[in-house]
């Protein structure tokens, strides 16, 4: 009994992460450790005095000083756990967000007034304990935090602050999820409750997506069967489609905010830490100090934008041209030697640069940001997406521009000019010979071959990028730190660690090396993706049947790279999936474009080519077409698509949601319980006691005159002012009810008399 | 002395409003009057029930029966005088509106528990006063009114409820205003204080396009002397123009809203009493009985719009399209018999059917809203707001539009078929011989001209009707009675009121028969007039300037008919200038569609004529241009158009302002307020008490040895769970510093050992 009990207790010790909440890890430098000491008792001071429970272990042990024994080897980093010391700590800090909550707007109702009393009421999840203990790990001193700042100043040994995987959970949320086909919403408030709304959101925005993409996908699957390719019919149901989706998800998102209670957090903004102020000014309205950063100096630097799109475009715009320049001339126009090898000679040099550059515009991005200099974290991110945004659409999307709008139409007057390639192999080639050449067509296939590289083979490769290369990196260094190990001394580790920890430390130590996870890059990947079916499917309307199948893998790898590839990320709030909201707009309207274009452009060709029974498709002139036509053809998609845009927003807002039930009932609640109040308070909308209508018994007899005798008579006397005068004529209700039936009398009496006259 | 007071109170008194909030016109019918005198009876319950004094005085007497004696001669309606009857009436609906703002966000902060106190810090406007007045006598009994709504069902005799006009304020008003060039903030918020935000708001967006104009007028001039008409430079400037101008109204708006108080304040809806419900239902959100009118049903009606709009085209259309091409055949081909008579025909046609066929569809438009039975006043004013913009565009531009985009560019190919006239007109001469025409020759200046018609003669025409005629009218109405009335008896009215009230009682008779104040037609006029500079102005840049002079007029003629037209309007309150708002986007967006189509067509030939000398332009034939070059222009016009909107949104976004600035203030003092609140609850952000950083005295030495032995002791006698031996390790920060400072004295001396090894 003992036994099972004990064996159970190490199976659940195994998996527990004995209550801690945040694991900061510590590196020691290889000099300077007077310093590091000294900052070591700072930061545990610091998180002792704002309340948290601390313990230090030693973090890895250095791997390139493998002495003789294992006790001397000392560990490269320190690992400190913290825990909130006091429920009571929790408590007042929950209490305190809640409050700044309802102070935002956030919540309807202010929170009890006794803490105790609202925790109990509403489960504080692991998310929001996790979310309130980093606040207050990094919120500055002078707002009540230990203003712990990673790799930064004070902090710069401190390399990570994370929490811990709570593995069972992950292990019962990947097994299932590769078990089922649909993800419910349950499974995303699984989600939230882990890993915060910004995570969930993600997902969340997936599942919607997934949702969606069956329609496209089963009709894409029927245009593509009886339709084909370039079919108009098949681009304005895209169109359509991506209206509805785009607003079906601008209307989901407010629910789920609603329904998850964090309706408008973005408008409580997180102060970034690397902020730097040109001065500091006394508030002219709140009378608080406030750090001020220049706006003029601002906006001056976010006109480097300008000239960063334009450096992002010359040259990867120069690179993919480039590249489809030599890859055309290559394929289709030279005819000399080593052909089969200068073949590819455009997929080594992309594959060589289109990485460096991205990398390496990225970075400028990231600086560019960075100077851009923003208060919060909300605008700094949204600018860098934005950067980001211009390198990803030009590396995905202007290759099949290229083909389609240059290539295709206007190949024959520009492939001449490839020339350049000829006289340049011409130099290389000993003899000074005139290179070989075959006589040049137009590919009409290319387009096609192209979307689908995009479409299918690039997501594949993707995935295993993202999934499956770091999982086998990690095993791979595993193994070679493992046999490594097993060299130097087999207990190298354990002997240091008590053995009830041994296998906990084992695993943070392991957790401390992974990399944070950066919702962003998903998010990225999705509207990328969302890019190549709006702007592109009508080329091959299979493209959605590949993206869905493309995404329920994407969802289960999002949700592998979370629990096993990464750190657990910070459960942050949001409303929204940010400012990817706006890049889906613009590639959904960008969409109604491209597919007129692309329709105007090729459809004709395409159904030539099938009724003459022909695979390939014409003959690749489709210049025929008049240029107005097609700028009429795109003025018109356009303004079609803005119409529907608007019908559509606005029947979805005529829509009823779970969210918008929710704040209607929060709302019906606070107001009754504030009406309630009201009313004990005996200021409701009881009637004052005007002049009463009196009861029938004491009714005087009145006449008109009487009345206005007595007026008079006051008026005389000189008794009380003309208004109090006027008031007076009828005292009461049923006087003046009196006075009203007597002059109707009269009217109709005399009606009467005229008549009979 | 005495004397001098008396002058003085009945020079007041002739002022005064004798404290009347509002005056019912009660009429009184020919026939049925034991109905009318239940139904009065029952509205005097009704009012003085809910708190109102009521006061009856007969209404205009009957002029079609004029016997002998004046004093039976009977009056027609009855005129009832109403105030809210206590202080403490008043309060407590100041309050409990104040209350409802809040609830609805429109207030940061609740207003204060005693309404007294509150009442005194907040000064009460009359528009607040009156505005609450008037809600407690129409709002549903349920909901503790008196339920009055004018004209339908049980008050099918209340004519109407009018609040009373402030002389002295008005003749203040008008005279300060006829003498200031400037409106100030002053002005605007002097009307908010009389006559509501909606008003006000009107007033504001009139101020605000007056000042913005000066732009374009100074700029306009400049062109007109120096570029001259079809300027691509004045369209660029004056779409961006437009651009800033509806950027800027649209955060005016919200600061203004702010400012006043009554931002959000659109949230709170007004029921439309002639909501037609379909069944009640229990809300499964409140367990409120709610009225449920089917979405289904409504969008079917709304689906009418489309129709109707249809409708709108082809009968406003025909009809301008129609005596367009009649007046092109009579003045510019036709040249027979009775030409000069002749050449009235389209206008006289136009004047006669094209209001005809307005007011048939502005009706139309009314009955198909009321179908659509929307629930709030709102919602069904933005509909019908919608319709009309429709029936004002065609009639307003589309004669321009023909102008520009058909009679010029294919004129040539068009008039050949204005034989069909001539087949007509021959018919009806005698002899059947052809009707003798003139060579044809597309007039260029015609657009020129129309342009100037629509913008400056179309505006005094406007002017005269809705300012000097309804006054001349009224005047001149106001004598032929006087004349009656001296016929039949010098003193017929003034016998039967008190001399005290005679004045007064006048002035209300007077008022009784005004036209309600109907702000929707002082927008639209506004907007129809933005709509010609953003759409057309590029045709005679002067046009700027003629609005200023106009709109200078405008605002004063606006405030003389509020003052002296009409009765004084309900001050409801308003967020924002309503629908109208996105009918200036349209415009303004239209405008740069129009300018950049105009200025391709037009451009070359304008300034070819100039540099030939001569003024009339050219040959009326710039069809050599290319259709695929106009489409991109226009393409290429409105993206940058959009994008610019874009980039002037983002920089207007950025902007201070008062409102927002007075926003800040208020949250930052409600914040301040409610966290003192919580300091004193004692759950601020006191650290709780964690394992305390202990005083140095008491400190024991330890070692790591020791503490992980006791660890390992705990462990071993089964006490405790591993989460809490975790814990103990160290048992306060300072134990965590020792244990942290040993690891890392640890890590840097083994590196010293390691490196001199």
């Amino acid at each position: 009994m003992a036994g099972s009990r004990s064996v159970v207790d190490r199976d659940k010790q195994a998996q527990s992460n004995f209550d801690v909440d945040y694991v900061i890890h510590y590196s020691i430098p290889p000099k300077g450790s007077a310093e590091a000491e000294a900052s070591f008792a700072q930061l545990i001071t610091a998180l002792s005095a704002v309340g948290f429970a601390t313990e230090v272990r030693p973090g890895r042990l250095h791997r390139r000083h493998q002495g003789p024994s294992a006790s001397s080897s000392p560990p490269s980093s320190l690992l400190v756990f913290v825990k909130l010391a006091s429920d009571r700590l929790l408590t007042s800090q929950i209490y305190r967000a809640r409050v700044q909550d309802w102070l935002y707007g956030v919540r309807p109702a202010a929170p009890a007034a006794n803490p105790a009393d609202d925790g109990s009421n509403e489960p504080v999840t692991q998310a929001e304990r996790l979310r309130l203990a980093y606040m207050l790990i990094t919120r500055p001193r002078n707002e009540g935090g230990a203003g712990v700042t990673p790799r930064r100043g004070q902090w710069r040994f401190v390399q990570s602050v994370f929490p811990l995987h709570d593995r069972a959970f992950n292990r019962e949320w990947i097994g299932e999820w590769s078990r089922k086909y649909y993800l419910d919403d349950g499974d995303i408030d699984r989600i939230r409750d882990r890993f915060g709304e910004r995570v969930a959101f993600y997902f969340a925005f997936l599942k919607s997506y997934f949702a969606f993409l069956l329609f496209p996908a089963a009709f894409g699957f029927a245009a593509w069967l009886v339709l084909g390719p370039f079919s108009w019919l098949y681009a304005v149901v895209n169109c359509l489609w991506s209206v509805v989706f785009f607003e079906h998800w601008k209307m989901k998102e407010v629910d789920l905010a609603v329904q998850w209670g964090v309706r408008g957090v973005s408008r409580i903004q997180h102060p970034r830490s690397q902020f730097r102020f040109e001065r500091e000014a006394v508030d002219p309205v709140t009378g608080e100090i406030v750090k001020v950063y220049s706006p003029v100096k601002r906006l001056a630097t976010q006109l480097l934008q300008v000239p960063f799109a334009a450096a992002c475009v010359v040259a990867l715009g120069g690179l993919i041209a480039g590249c489809f320049a030599i890859e055309i001339f290559i394929t289709e126009v030279y005819n000399g030697p080593f052909k089969q090898y200068l073949t590819f000679l455009p997929t080594v040099l992309l594959t060589i640069f289109n990485p460096t550059l991205t990398t390496l515009l990225t970075r400028l991005a990231e600086k560019l940001t960075e100077l851009e200099n923003y208060e919060t974290h909300d605008a700094h991110q949204a600018s860098f997406v934005r950067k980001i945004f211009v390198i990803n659409f030009i590396t995905s999307y202007l290759g099949v521009f290229l083909t389609a709008f240059v290539y295709v139409p206007f190949g024959k007057l520009l492939v001449p000019y490839l020339d350049v390639f000829q006289l340049t192999a011409q130099r290389f080639t000993a003899d000074g010979k005139p290179v070989p050449t075959k006589s040049w067509q137009i590919d009409p296939n290319r387009l096609t071959k192209q979307v689908i590289y995009f479409t299918v083979t690039a997501q594949i490769v993707n995935f295993a990028t993202e999934v499956i290369v770091p999982y086998a990196k990690r095993k791979l260094f595993k193994r070679v730190e493992k046999v490594q190990s097993d060299l130097s001394e087999k207990t190298a580790v354990h002997t240091k660690d008590s053995p009830e920890e041994a296998e906990f430390l084992e695993r943070v130590r392991d957790e401390a090396e992974l990399d944070e996870y950066d919702v962003t890059i998903d998010y990225r990947e999705m509207v990328i993706q969302f890019g190549y079916l709006s702007l592109f499917s009508v080329v091959w309307p299979l493209t959605a049947c590949s993206f869905l199948v493309n995404n329920w893998v994407e969802a289960r790898s999002d949700a592998m790279k979370i629990a096993a590839n990464c750190q657990r990320p910070i459960p942050w709030r949001a409303d929204s999936i940010g400012p990817w909201l706006g890049a889906l707009g613009f590639l959904s309207w960008l969409g109604s474009l491209t597919s007129a274009a692309l329709v105007f452009l090729f459809h004709s060709n395409s159904s030539i080519s099938g009724s003459s029974g022909k695979t390939g498709g014409p003959d690749g002139s489709p210049w025929d077409i008049r240029a107005w036509a097609l700028l009429l053809a795109i003025l018109f998609a356009e303004h079609v698509y803005l119409v529907v845009q608007l019908v559509v927003r606005g029947l979805v807002r005529q829509l009823d949601s779970p969210g918008l039930q929710k704040e209607r009932a929060e709302r019906f609640a606070m107001r009754k319980r504030l009406l309630d109040r009201m009313a004990e308070r005996g200021v409701s909308a009881e009637p004052a006691a005007g002049p009463g209508v009196g009861g029938g018994a004491e009714e005087e007899k009145i006449t008109r005159e009487a009345l206005e005798e007595e007026a008079r008579r006051l008026s005389v006397s000189g008794e009380g002012r003309p208004e109090q005068l006027f008031w007076l004529r009828q005292r009461s209700a049923d006087e003046t009810i009196q006075v009203g039936r007597a002059l109707i009398a009269e009217t109709t009496s005399s009606n009467q008399t005229g008549s009979r006259k």
